[in-house]
């Protein structure tokens, strides 16, 4: 796998700008985390672990021309921490990074070792992240029907993540077993993810594909064409609610009502315990011009007033499992997903 | 109302242009049938009454070129129906009134004759429809609650009819009658109908309204921010079965999980009661760079394959209620279109 979105390189966080793609692979360095922030805020690097890996390099970039004084330097992160919470507020793989890095810091007993430790921990997520992919992708895999026709959301693939994807990691081992017929790719409007980067990925690794407008999706369910849904996720409540790229829970309602599976694929670090349920997960709202413009170009009336949510948040009562690395949670979810994180702590315990 | 899609006006026909919309007011004027003709299949003019509207004034430009033996004439008139019969296969008013203007012709004792009557039959055409939008508004206004907010997909108003519209015409007249709170315009990819047209017609007249990505339908309803659910039709079969923009049978699906009313609106011209059932409405699949290409730039990667219906088929039992010129018709459709279409009948007859 050779897509990466995000790379540290001798004290320069790289980034492939993923709103150029399809038509230009551009990779950005940024030598200042400022412009890694920005890059998160306007989705050159997207996708919830992605984003979670850019703001951990981007704190470590940082940490860099922190003070050397201890106390400094903590104050120093902190205020950095602060302007990368603010980037995006639903997917929680971000918050959980700097928590983790803000950790590394209290245990550090010197700036140089800081320094050092959040360069390893940023390392040491990315890594985890693309295991965790594989995991993922064997656990789903093991889900399907023999030629499996998936209908998937958004870009949950290389592009957003260290790996091979999430939902895609699963439809992409899938086809290298010979599980997959074909694949249903959701456009994705309003920022095309789908069309664009799904698409691109799929192309680049021969895997048959339809892309498709997202109203489309219930005739083709109604026809009998899918066997499965599969997304991704920005994050997940403690009782499995799942908020994610808007459009999920337009999916999950169709696939309920034609009595297809639908499944959320998502890393540990996506799972948010703390909130009761996915009232309390904030969602984004982003700029009109998402809707109204495509390629810089109006493509509306000037003056369309829009209603532009980034994300949706799909009830758990809709979701017929979720796939993590670390095994498949079933309803009810709040004991399902308690005992995978709970399997974990004791395995890095 | 100053839109007029299609116009005669001295032996042209004039067509407003409606890809070139909202950035230019284009007015195309035709003096060949043929012109007509590829208008219609390119989607110049669209929206099924319209479409009627446009072949029936593209016969009667074409009747003004044929010979003027009444059989040379009457062959001819078959070989140029048959053609706009080949421009779009789903919409029935296109072949609805192509059969009228042949039953003037068979009517017809001289070339002289058919030609005037020709004419005359697609103006009562198209001033029949103006009327019908007008009765359909009542019937329709006379089911929506106070201070509704409406979710609609597609265009459906004046530029779609002769007149204000089917549901963009219910939508007029509850707003003129202060019925109305808010209008959620689904965008309608691939063609982007609703955020190029609906947008384009609801901001001329000042009424409120939010443009939505198709995809965020459900979440909107799941927060209780739409009230009914009125779309137009393409074709209606006999036991009620609707094909319409693709989309509606997502809506559809959508409306019936949240208990949303689903009211379909159409003149009598869209309804064939010679199909017992929506699997026997033939569906148009378009070409795929109508979701690969914005304004002919491609926003997909080179090859990406696509799966592109242009309408889909809703059943009878997802729709509340069936708005027409004559009355509402409710389940079980059978019967209640049968009636309403022999209580015009019985009118004219």
């Amino acid at each position: 796998m050779t897509i990466k979105p995000v790379e540290w390189r001798e004290g320069v966080v790289r980034i492939l700008d993923q709103t150029q793609l399809p038509e230009r692979v551009v990779i950005d360095e940024y030598d200042d985390w400022r412009g890694v922030a920005e890059a998160i805020r306007s989705m050159k690097v997207r996708g919830a672990p992605a984003i979670g890996i850019a703001a951990a390099y981007g704190l470590a970039l940082a940490s860099l021309s922190f003070p050397d004084e201890m106390e400094a330097f903590r104050k120093a992160f902190g205020e950095v921490a602060h302007a990368f919470a603010q980037t995006r507020p639903t997917a929680v793989n971000l918050f959980w990074a700097i928590e983790r890095l803000q950790r590394v810091v209290q245990q550090s007993a010197s700036a140089t070792e800081a320094r050092q430790r959040l360069l390893e921990e940023a390392h040491a997520i990315l890594r985890e992240d693309e295991e965790a992919d594989h995991r993922m992708a064997e656990y789903g895999v093991a889900l399907l029907p023999d030629n499996a026709r998936v209908l998937t959301l958004c870009n949950t693939g290389a592009l957003a993540t260290a790996g091979i994807g999430t939902a895609l990691g699963i439809i992409r081992i899938a086809y290298q077993k010979g599980k997959l017929a074909h694949v249903y790719a959701c456009e994705t409007r309003p920022r095309l993810q789908g069309l664009r980067l799904t698409a691109w990925e799929l192309l680049q690794e021969g895997i048959p594909f339809s892309a498709i407008a997202d109203s489309s999706a219930g005739i083709l369910m109604a026809q009998g064409q899918v066997d499965a849904v599969i997304v991704g996720a920005d994050r997940i409540a403690r009782n499995g609610d799942t908020a994610n790229k808007i459009g999920t829970y337009t999916l999950a309602v169709l696939a309920h009502y034609h009595r297809i599976p639908f499944y959320v694929a998502a890393p540990v670090s996506t799972l948010d315990l703390s909130l009761p349920s996915g009232d309390a997960i904030p969602i984004e709202h982003r700029d009109p011009t998402e809707l109204t413009h495509i390629g810089g170009i109006l493509i509306a009336p000037t003056g369309t007033p829009v209603w532009n949510p980034a994300f949706d948040c799909t009830p758990a009562a809709l979701i017929t499992a979720i796939i993590t690395e670390r095994g498949v949670a079933y309803p009810p979810y709040e004991p399902s997903l308690r005992t995978l994180v709970e399997s974990g702590a004791s395995r890095e315990g």
